[in-house]
Order: structure tokens, then C-alpha cells, then sequence
């Protein structure tokens, strides 16, 4: 049995390692702090725990996070990078799924998450933790950056054409969009029900953070530079992401489906839709899967990639399960099965 | 393994069956019915079970109902009643999701379905089932008539203060508030988003169906007749009932939470939660539970008790599944353990 | 024109005043006071409100209230008691949407509000703001106390019985159903979009701060001590209140809604509807107008009032501008004539 | 006063032009037809109305149409082109809401609505009526057809580049979001609150029939062919379109929002926001406002575009009443200068 922590817990990430790991055949939470809540039961914070969760909230500092094999990090960002060498120098394994490890180049880092690096000396070993690109890396890794939810989406929605060299890497567009779980569970006016319901809107157009993780991940892939705008927006719902991706072809001749299947034919989370389809959010809410679809609107030069996800599993915690699950050994898909709840 | 054959499959109760069922390690679905989708795969019209199910929906004629072990019907009301005694005669054990056999006097059945019934005399066998108040019954039923959404949801929020005589029977209130997806999967301008979302409104307010049925259920607990005010409302959310419940008590002594806590302390999907709470119905979505709190506001005489569940699941399709549970000797909790999904 | 002064701009209850107040033919916002937004163009605050209001947020104590003919106070309780004596003392009109001069009897308040009272000395000349019963004494006031939201629907719904005598008062039940902008714009993790979308759930039902407000009120009304169990309840939308009210009718043979029609049948903003009929908040959007429909199911002995409001424009702003209207002799619709936006 | 008939009032397109009619100074509705509801009343069908609007529907060949001056035509696609030649012939001017005279060329218009054209001798003489295009035109004709809600968005965001040959003409993409209620009140299960709410999803990704209209309005403003990749999407909400638009431009020294302040610097209803704004839905909820925003993330050479109305009134029947004004020679504001309801 897989001893798990988890730094941060009363967000909606750590919730959702919660609901997932409790259920989890082959892993246990053992400890899990939060300075705000410290010494309640988690039970008492979220109701829809009572009867699956006997733990109580402690302060990280006496959460004995060392005597874990694992820990997971839900904190916001900039706070894991503060706990990461001493769990290393214990030899405890550390899946973060907050930014602090996301970016290999430590400048890039700072200009975009405004923040001194607390150990930048660990980002040459931290992988990033998206199976269907890393699975092997991942493996023995000791230091996973869990991946942000957008960038999840998107990569894994351009990498069959990338990997191809089959669009135009210099002019790829992402318009992204999310349920306002993606903000978190902070007190914010901006993510009140008065503010987001009923509504919609683009933000973060001029720059999203999301912008250098995906960019990263996406040169590897096409191992070229990659220009991408990407713009985020805010839709009136609790969970879910979906990004509409498209590309300028520069071979007609490929059929994207069939391309994309055979891609991810192998992936237990990844599911390629049929021709013509439209994956929307709900399929995959409270799953780990990706559903993506694939188009050329009139037989045009321009790929039209449709994919979806929940932001909250395989934008976040099921996705870190996933990666616990290979570095431990377990099938890749334990405790992941559930199917999507619908409607 | 326990071979269980779905009548109607395409509505919400269905899909919910399915999905529960797909997911339970004692039970698998051999035949699914529809006659508006037949020979359509179930993942086709459900893009949430894909890479779940494999099976297509079939005529209900052709649909090998017989070879059965256990029947679901899922269909609107007048239908299961047309399937019933084919199935009791090959001995196959039928759990009607609709409202055929939850009446046991067929003259008010029909004064408030406006149906002829199809097998009046199957009336008297039926067992109702709700685990809760007719374990025993339900263990050795052929057919059982699986209570209705708010009916659940209200006769558990009462029993224990019926049963103990500690209210006026005779000035009970119910305002209930439920979901759209109470309303079916049916085209209907009354169930669009456009009419539902961002508004609240009561509904059936001179006479809901399923009031016969909770006062049937009340006058057996209360071992006398019941006055109840039944008022339901719709709430511009999917899933989800929550019962507000008023009763005058003739007894100011009684600790109602400890009285709950002590007649729910062995039921497994009944969780009574501290003094002060409110339970919401987001903390049961998903979930096969019901979670009740108890209130005496001002310490008067009004007991005010707060009931939620998840209608798709308690309120039917989980219901079911700890109906069949306990037909056929395995844990009553067997593919229900899923906690909530939240937020 | 009437100068109007707001204090206290940047909630909803102040931005829906600043917009009925920019299209009202005899008044104009001439000052607008915020704390925590001075400074700032009130249209790039609320872009909604872009080429209507050339105004900026300014201190409240250099807002030049003084100046006004009347001040509307739509700030959190505990705020417009300091203001209230200086604007008394230079003839300045009031009208409070706060809770600070609702309560006559200053140790309820003081109980209830857990404050000091800056001012107990105004309560006695404070006039309770609904037209509907006291459209008199508002007409000469200086200081107006606006109702509550929840009040101004259950007062509205219970008033007609209780003038004639018609249930027992002390038995009376509002179950009352509130959208998440009563909860005021804030930043707090409660009214978060993830924290109240897609559930429902019951709260402070214990006892809420409208309960002594509408306890006060009814009482006047029936003329007599008057029992009451308020339940608030949380609706995933944004505006509107719908309240379910039940009372035990000693008098049968009562046409209640022909009895409503006729209380109501001179007032400009209460909607008697037909027999049958279930109001949807929705139909209020915007408006000024309580609907109410009067239901006796089943012929029984419980009267069953459904009343809705938007709880933003009779419920608070549009009340406020009723009651300006009165104040200074104008037509008592005047600016809030718009009809509902629906859908 | 201009005497207006509505042909198919009750869609969501036809109340709300009811709704805009009733509060405006210079016309009244003198009829409107319905097949479906004849013989109602129209506050009986839409309590919003209720004291508003004194009518009946009637069957549309006894509404009288040809004593109007003007006639909405609010139906499904297909019906106006049944009634124009008669209008024409009598003089009547006709402002169709649906798609029947938006396509000049019929063949194109045979082929993406899949119908006969029932009078293509009047598509030269109709005016498309975007009056921030053609409001010259738009005065004198008699026949307008009122453009698509999709379209008025796209066609406002794209008009200043295109005008200014600034971006590749070729290359065009408009990612855009729309509210439910674009898809019509008419009993369909896609657009169910349960199939809809909480989820997001693209729609029509290989053609949607806005797509032609596009193309044909953007080549007249760019005097070249259009290349356009056009995807819209499904958002959980009542109103709103949201169009996110994606230029490559082939001059990064212009200063976009500049362009766009000037273009639109003297209409009404354009709105053009200032640097590093983001519009959301919600600030033009209920109003004839198109609001704008320009970016170029990263300074790269792509424009990106914000834009948003309200699908039923600028995007349908508020542009209508604004075309009836410009044909009526009244001040084209009339009736349509209500702010936004917020929040």
C-alpha cells in the first residue's frame, strides 16, 4: 500500500486527490495539512467526504511528510519548490501539481510566475509528468511537475500534427476554455456565481501562464520553435476544459482521424472520437479521459482539433494518480476507471 | 455474475443504471431496450460510456428479457406494467423504476395516472422498496416497485418522527426541490435550458403524483393517517432533491439529531449530520446517499428537517442497485461505495 | 430633478440602483461613494454601465451628501447609522437599504445584528419602506427604512390572510428560496460559482436576521402575536426570490385569490395571477413586480401563497426608487416600468 | 405611431421583440401571429408581459399584416419567403429575422438550408440590415433582411481589418460562443437545461449556416475573396455571444484599438473598449450594445479580437427595431437605450 500526502488540501485539487486516492486499491492518505484549516476534520470541510475520510488537516511543518512514499503538492504555486529538497533528500517521491517545476528554463520562470526559484537546481531532474509524451521518464522519476490543465489538453490535442510535421508549427491557435473550478477555491470576487453565471468571456489575452508550459512542451514535440497564440476564457461551469485547436495544413492528403487514432491507440485515456464528432465537457466529467475529434471544415487546409477534459482529473489530480501509478509500478489505470457522470 | 436486462435505456434513469452497473463487480448488463434508438451502440448515444459498454440497444421484443436474472424497467409510467407478469412467469425478478406498482389500491393509482392498469392483481406482491423500511420484504421480492425520487427522499426525512409519534400527523409539510433531470430526458420547452436555468419556480402545487405514494408509505410508519402538504419546485441545476420537511412536534424534549443518528445508525446510504447543518445537495451528487439534518428553530415547536439525495441515484438508479443488492444476497453496498463527485 | 446621492456603489444592490437611477425621468445620480473603488470611473468598474454614467467613485466623506435632496445607502449593515444623524440635521432625505433602521425595538437589533446602534433615537421616526403597507407615512418621511429581501416577498404573501384573519398566526411558514446575489459581492468562498452551481441547499435555518424584521412586520399587520418558521434556502441563479408560504386556515370557505386580487388590485407592482398558477422567478427579472399565486391543494384546510420578487429590484433598489418616488410627490412607477427580461 | 405585426411571436426572438416593442415610444404592436398558440393570450403564454401587453395571437392569415406598416417576420426559416410578395404588393415593409433574404446568391442559399426558394426575385431588392455596413440602404428599403446573431458579432469584429486590408485575408478564423437560447425555444433534447448546463461543447464544426453570411458581408467590406474557418460553440447560458476572432496581420505598426475607436467612433451600438479589455456577455445582457476589445498578445503578428452582443437583441430583435427606426426616420436609438441588466 502506497503511503500518500498531500500538501495543500483544501483546494479544489486536493479535494479531488482526496475523492480519487480514498478509492484508490493501492494507495492510502496518511497526511494531509493545510495551515487554514489545521485540526479539523476533513469530513467537516467537505461533507461529501463523511464516512470515506478519518483524517484530520494538520500544519505541513508537523504533517510527517517524510515518512511518506509520496506526496502530492496542492498548494498554490510557489510553495511546493519550498518543500521539495528536503522530501528529496529523504528519498520521498514528490508529484507537484502546482507550476513551481513545470519549466526547465529557470528565467522564463521567474518573468512569468513573478517569483524568486527556491531550488532551480531540481528542474533539470523534475520531469514533466504527461504520460502519453513521458511515460517512460516518469517511471523512475523522483520529482514529477504535474502538468497545468490547459496545457494537457492542448498538447496532447497538437501533438499527432506536430510529431507529423504536418501543420504550420510558426501560426498554431489554442481558444481554450474552462470551468471556473480552474480558479480555484480562494475567495475572489471574479469567480463569484454573480460574476461568472450567465456569462462568458476571453481573459488573459495579452499572456497566460499556461502560454510558456505549453510552448515548452510543444518545441520538443515538433522539435522546431512553435508559435502559438493561445487564449484562455471562462465559461459558466464547474468543471471541465475544452480547447479548440487549429492549424494550417500543409498536406491535404492526411486523414486526421485515422492519424490520431493510431496515435493514441494505446493510451487507456485518450479516446479519438469518430469523424465528424463533438466532444463536449460531461463526457468526461470526473474521468481521466481526453476525447478529442478532428476536422477540416470544407475540405480546407485548416485542422480544426476539438478536445476536452476534466480540469480537475486529467487537468490535475487523476493525472497525478496516473503518474503515481507509474512510478510505483501499478497499472497505469488503478483507480481511474470511473466513468464520467452523466448528465 | 448476475444478468441484468435494462428496459428503456435511454432516458437519465437508464443511462445512470448503466453506468452503475457497468461499474459493479457482481452484476453485468446483457440486454438494453429502446425502441427510439434500436441498434444503435450505447456508447454512440452516450459518448460518456465509450470504452464501457459494448452493446447496442435493441427492440424490447427482441431483447432476450427472459434469459434474464434481473429485469430493470426504466421506462416512463404505463409501460413496466405491460412487461410484468411475461416476466413473473419465467421467474425473472423485475425492479420497476416507474410508478406501475407503487400503489397498492389500484383505484387511486388510476385516479392519479390516468391509466387502466395492465395487471391489477401483481399489485398485492409488489414489494416496495426502500431498503430502509422494508429490508426484509425486498430480500425475498419478485417484483419490486422502486419508490419514487422525492418520495425517498421525504418518507426517510419523516419516518423517525412519524414511527416515535412525535409529530401532529395530521399538519406535515414537504417543500421539496428537485433538479430538472427529475423532469426525464423527453423533449419538452418546459425542461430547456431557457426555461429552467437562472429561475426557480414551485410546480404541481394542487397535486403531485407522488404525494398518493408518500402518504401510502407515512400511514404505514405512522400506523395512522396522514395529512401532508406535498409542494414541489424546480431548480435550475441537473441533479439533486432537497426536502425541507415541517412538522408540529408534541414532544419539546426529544433530542431529534440523536434520534435520527440512533434510527439511521446501521443503514448504510442514510448519513445523519451534526446539529446545525445544512446538507447540500452537491455533497450527495453521484452518490447513493441520503444526508439529513435536524433543526428546532428557537427552540419551538416546529421540527424542521433538511433531506438531500441525488434522484438520479437513491432517488432511482442506486436505489435499485441496493434493491437487486439485497434480492440477490450480496453486500448491499456493492457498486454504490462511490463517493460524491465535488465540487 | 431629484439629486440622488449613493453611498456605498459597488455592490449589486448599488450598481442596480445606479441603473435604474440613469434611466429614471426625474432624478440623477449626482454623487457615489465607495471606499474601496475611489477614484475610479463607475463605468470601467461596471462595464455594463459604459456611455450611461460619466461619474467617478468618490470618499464617502467627500461625496458632498450634504448637497443631495435624497441619499439611497446601500452599503453592509452597520454604516448608514453613522451617516444618518449629519443628513437628519441638514434636511437630507434617507433612504437606508441596509438593515440599521428596520428594527424598532433596539435590543432585538442589537441581538440579531450583534452591533452597537449608532443611533436609536431615529428609529422611532424611521419609516418601514413598503408602499404596499404603508404608502402613507413613507410619502412625509425623512428617513426610510428599506425592507429586506426576503421580506418584502413573505410580508407581500402572508399580509392578505392575516388582515382578514384567515389562518392561525401562529403557525405560519415561509420556506424561502433566494439566488446568490442576496449574498452580497463580497469575496467569500461560499458564494463561489463552484461552491453553490448545480446544488441547493437550505441554510440558517436556526434563524436568520430577517425573521424579527418580517416578525415585526406581520404582526402589525395581523394585530396580534404571530408565530413563524423561516427557512432560507440557496438557488444556483443569480437573481430572485421565490417564498412558499403555508398557513392553517380556520375559514374554508374563503376565495383566496379573489381575496388577494382585491387587496392588491390598486397596487402598481404586486401581480394577483390566475387560480392554477405557478410564478417562475424569471417572469420578475429586472423588475419591479411580486407575483403571487394562491393555492389550497387538494381542497384541504393549508393555504399554500407562492410569491416571487427579484430580490435586487422590489426587493432592494427598485423598492428604494418606489419609495423616492412617494417621498417627492412623483408618479409612483416613475423609472420602473421596464418589463422582466425573459428569458 | 408606426403599427408593427409580428409573424410567429412566440420564440424567443418574438418575445423579446415584444418585449422591446411594448416600451417603445414610436411604435405599437397592432398584431401578431402564431399557429401554435392562436387565440391565447400573449401575458398568458408570457407572464413576463403580464399588464404589458394587451393581445391575442392570432392564425397569421387573419392577423391583418397588410394593415401595418411594418412586419417582423419571427419564424423558422423558410416562412417569411412565403408572405413577402404579399407585404411587397401591399406595400408593407417587412423586416425578416429569419435567414430567407440574407443570401443573395440562391444557389448558395438552396444549398445550406436545403429548401426551395419560394420568391428569389426579391433577394436583389433586400437589404442586409447592418446598419454600421448599410444603413444608407437600410432607410429606404422595404424589404430588410435582419442579419444573423452569429454573423452581426463576426462581420462588427472583422469590418475595421478587413476595411484596412490589414490582416490576410485568407487566413481568418472566428472561434465563437453562444448562449441556448440561439437555438430556439422549439421541444428539442440538445437543448434540454440537463444536456447543456454545466458543459461546453463545439457544434457544427464542418459548416454552420451563419458561414456564407460571413463570407458574403466580409467580402463586400474586404473587395476579396474571404478565406474563414468559422466554429461555433454551445455555452451554458441563456444569452450571449462571445466571438473570439484571429487575424494575421500583415502591418504590425497600426495601434488596433485606435483603428476600431475610430471606425465605430460615432455608433451608437459599437462599442470599442480600451487596450487589455476583456468583454464579457453579461455587460450587454438584455442590450443592443456590441462591445470590442483588441489585442496582439506578445506583440506577434496576430490580431485578436474580442467581441460580444446580446443574440436576441443586437444579434436578432433588437437590430431589427433599430433597422425600423433608420426605415421609419426616427432617431435609430429609440427604444433600445436600456443598460444592460448586471449582474
Amino acid at each position: 500500500m502506497i503511503k500518500a500526502g498531500i500538501i495543500g488540501g483544501t483546494g479544489y485539487t486536493g479535494v479531488e486527490l482526496l475523492r480519487l486516492l480514498i478509492q484508490h486499491p493501492g494507495a492510502e492518505v496518511t497526511t494531509i495539512s493545510s495551515r487554514s484549516e489545521k485540526g479539523k476534520n476533513v469530513a467537516d470541510v467537505f461533507p461529501s467526504l463523511r464516512g470515506y475520510a478519518d483524517l484530520q488537516f494538520c500544519d505541513p511543518d508537523e504533517a510527517g511528510l517524510e515518512r511518506c512514499d509520496v506526496v502530492f503538492s496542492a498548494t498554490p504555486n510557489g510553495v511546493a519548490m519550498t518543500h521539495a529538497r528536503a522530501l528529496m533528500d529523504k528519498g520521498v517521491r514528490l508529484i507537484d501539481l502546482s507550476a513551481d517545476f513545470r519549466i526547465r528554463d529557470v528565467e522564463v520562470w521567474v518573468r512569468w510566475y513573478q517569483l524568486e526559484h527556491a531550488c532551480p537546481e531540481l528542474l533539470a531532474d523534475a520531469v514533466y509528468g504527461l504520460p502519453e509524451i513521458n511515460r517512460e521518464s516518469i517511471k523512475d522519476a523522483q520529482l514529477v511537475a504535474n502538468p497545468g490543465c490547459y496545457p494537457t489538453c492542448v498538447i496532447l490535442g497538437l501533438t499527432p500534427l506536430l510529431e507529423g510535421g504536418l501543420v504550420d508549427a510558426d501560426q498554431l491557435i489554442a481558444d481554450a476554455k474552462s470551468g471556473v473550478s480552474g480558479a480555484g477555491r480562494g475567495a475572489s470576487v471574479g469567480a463569484l456565481l454573480c460574476e461568472t453565471s450567465d456569462s462568458f468571456k476571453a481573459y488573459a489575452a495579452p499572456g497566460h501562464r499556461h502560454l510558456p508550459e505549453i510552448r515548452q512542451a510543444l518545441t520538443e514535440v515538433a522539435q522546431q520553435r512553435v508559435g502559438l497564440t493561445f487564449v484562455p476564457h471562462l465559461v459558466p461551469m464547474i468543471r471541465g476544459i475544452e480547447a479548440t485547436l487549429y492549424g494550417r495544413l500543409n498536406d491535404l492528403s492526411v486523414d486526421l482521424t485515422a492519424l490520431y487514432q493510431k496515435r493514441y491507440e494505446k493510451e487507456p485515456f485518450v479516446d479519438v472520437m469518430p469523424d465528424g464528432s463533438h466532444p463536449d465537457t460531461r463526457s468526461v466529467r470526473g474521468s481521466n479521459t481526453v476525447r478529442i475529434a478532428c476536422h477540416r471544415p470544407q475540405d480546407g487546409n485548416t485542422a480544426v482539433i476539438l478536445a476536452v477534459e476534466d480540469n480537475l482529473v486529467k487537468g490535475a489530480a487523476g493525472q497525478a494518480i496516473q503518474n503515481m501509478n507509474l512510478m510505483f509500478g501499478l497499472a497505469e489505470t488503478e483507480g481511474l476507471q470511473a466513468a464520467a457522470l452523466w448528465p
